[in-house]
């Protein structure tokens, strides 16, 4: 939790923090301020200290709603310092940021770097930067091991709440995606068709998805998932846009909004047959089933995620499939980890690979996704199950967002 | 263009791009990609050759789609090379990228670095990897001095076709705003109102905006700027959503949507006034349309952008306004720049403030914005007027998206 940094800072020996870039589809500096249309923003957080805001004048009103305390660029003469950089902009924001360090009193220490932003501008100034402050020493932490990754990975009350509201639009447009589908006509291919009679494509259901979206207030910035068949059996294959969409074939729709601007997202996946299953899909998602519910009999707080992890390759492995524990990187059978965090990041601590330290743990607090999956991309079919968890803090694993698990949707208008 | 990114790079002596990231929201990766659903990649360019994209396994049949070379991540030990980095995550970054590099022969040169990626893992991976491979110098441009955003600057047809039809989606979509505005019913005290006769705020006209946006399949991952009154004198204000709209205040209303996945903007700005305006409003709004008129009358290809942002300030000058020559950050009167390039970026090369390289030119192929316009907050009022224009190969500007100038907007059920 956010309050948590303070400690996570000491305990990394850093004397400051340095966000950089946008407040919005920035989970740093979104975290600290709250999202808003402020653009490649600097914020400054002192050991103990509340953060404070740099920013552009013209985006003053904005960052004035962040609450945060906030110093606007032009105190430093912005053509005085390009003078200085000749036009070297990499030079020039090297120069802006030791201004604002140094009157942080900052001209020595250890200061954290976070922020999604141009690699090549950011490692280009910090490069400059450390040659013109010799006593700082600047940390680049990998994300999921940074601090602020690490406030993160625990939410409070307020924070959860609102992953159940996305939780709720998430699983709404799902329903809305299940009723179209199963109340289309069918062709004698058993294609699924349009009102007007034309094939229904992958795109066009997409489209309609981002429509129920975005009716909901909610964006969609990494996709969703809607793939068919033998697409179906490449976990990451998103669905071609032209594919038709027809009966019998394993959908796995995976779904995946976040709230405007880049705010805390939902997770959930379902794997579905329109009209009827192949008995080998029904068996392949039977023991995806069986997966998930093993995992949840057995889950415990404070328990290192990847120890469910084992417990679900262990379980597949039985069922006779490939895991990531027999081979590295499989391309059939369970070729994935079993979840992750979810919060401003789609994908965020904890984490659950077999590889993962043991401090990415079941902790209260956590909002975690289960996602046991099956995939055969030769054979034309996968299956997965995705829902999003809360572990409370009396330990208790709180479902957000409920929907069926049926794999067989059932054709209003047509019969086998 | 793309064909120009060869001899950028021999300009700069680079003998080879490393661009990191997700192939969306991503501008560099996007520009070699085309997009796709396919995260944390590296795609690596020697000088005169072809890109080769390295990815993750479970992405290797959205990496296909590219048409580029792949490789999966999965020829390097993931496993093996954790363990050799103690689980640092920023090591094992380093140490893959250098075995990537060995296997292209990129043991010493200069690589330019690239990508919108988290900056603490980002300069922590590379950091590591200068001191692994000290036959190599890293270069970090800044964006908009960067080998490929000025490959990016200028367009083909094919690119400009893309950003027509945004132009296209984006003017219906300002129309549909007009229209229900038009049409609502207004009380005693000049508010609008909503079909259930509640207030209208800006966060409904902005819901129907995302609505109306997502109905066409594009995306608006930078919000919409919808601004009435006070918040219109403030450039970048983006509007409050619980304020009311009103008749006779100016609302400055900017719209700058995307290609679904972060592909080709457009950006495009008017002011209304509601059934009636303010004469200072209307002079305001004037002066406003007689810089636009003055910069379409003079501009020519091949001149260095900043002559007409001077043009402007000269003439808002004589009309009595502040401008970013006498003061470098003025709070109100014309206080930003008269455009800026749009492509995969909304705002890319060429720029126009006073302070830029004469480089940023109106060279034939570039996609500009014309966007004058004057603020003053603590009177209530604001007005800009943008366009974007494709300089042709013949030099001829061609208007990408047009909608009428009208400063006050009719109300179909109100009359003064």
């Amino acid at each position: 939790m956010k309050t948590d940094l303070n400690t996570l800072m000491q305990e990394k020996n850093l004397d400051a923090l340095i966000i950089l870039g946008d407040a919005e589809h920035n989970p740093p500096m979104y975290y600290q301020t709250g999202g808003g249309h402020i653009s490649a923003a600097t914020l400054i957080q002192k050991v103990g200290q509340p953060p404070v805001l740099y920013c552009n004048d013209m985006e003053r009103e904005e960052a004035a709603r962040t609450g945060l305390e906030v110093v606007l660029y032009s105190k430093y003469s912005f053509h005085e310092l390009v003078k200085k950089a000749h036009g070297d902009m990499t030079l020039f924001g090297a120069l802006r940021l030791q201004l604002i360090l140094n009157d942080h009193g900052l001209s020595e220490g250890r200061l954290g770097i976070y922020g999604v932003i141009d690699l090549g501008f950011g490692f280009g100034m910090l490069s400059h930067l450390q040659e013109l402050m010799p006593g700082i020493t600047l940390v680049g932490e990998a994300s999921q091991d940074s601090v602020i990754f690490k406030a993160m990975e625990t939410k409070d009350e307020a924070e959860v709440e609102r992953i159940r509201k996305m939780g709720k639009v998430t699983t709404e447009v799902v329903g809305l995606v299940k009723d179209f589908l199963t109340s289309r006509e069918v062709d004698g291919e058993e294609n699924l068709l349009e009102e007007d009679g034309s094939l229904l494509t992958i795109g066009s259901v997409k489209a309609r998805i981002n429509l129920w979206l975005a009716e909901r207030g909610v964006e969609n910035p990494e996709g969703t998932i809607f793939a068919i068949g033998r697409d179906a059996g490449v976990p990451h294959s998103v669905g071609r846009p032209e594919d038709k969409v027809c009966l019998g074939k394993t959908i796995i729709f995976d779904i995946f909004p976040c709230e405007a601007g880049g705010g805390y997202f939902f997770d959930f996946t379902r794997t579905w047959c329109l009209g009827y299953a192949a008995p080998e899909a029904q068996a392949l998602y039977d023991q995806v089933i069986g997966a998930y519910d093993l995992v949840l009999e057995n889950m415990e707080a404070n328990v290192p995620f990847k120890t469910y992890q084992k417990l679900v390759c262990d379980y597949f492995e039985e069922c006779g499939h490939q895991t990531p524990i027999t081979d590295e990187a499989p391309k059939e059978g369970y070729v994935h980890s079993l979840g992750h965090g979810v919060g401003i990041n789609v994908h965020e601590r904890p984490f659950s690979g077999i590889y993962t330290t043991d401090d990415h743990m079941i902790r209260p607090g956590v909002v975690v996704t289960l996602e046991p999956g099956l995939y055969y991309p030769d054979k034309g079919m996968g299956a997965r199950v995705e829902d999003t968890f809360w572990v409370r803090p009396d330990g208790q694993m709180e479902l957000l967002g409920s929907f069926p698990y049926d794999l067989v949707l059932d054709m209003k208008k047509w019969k086998k």
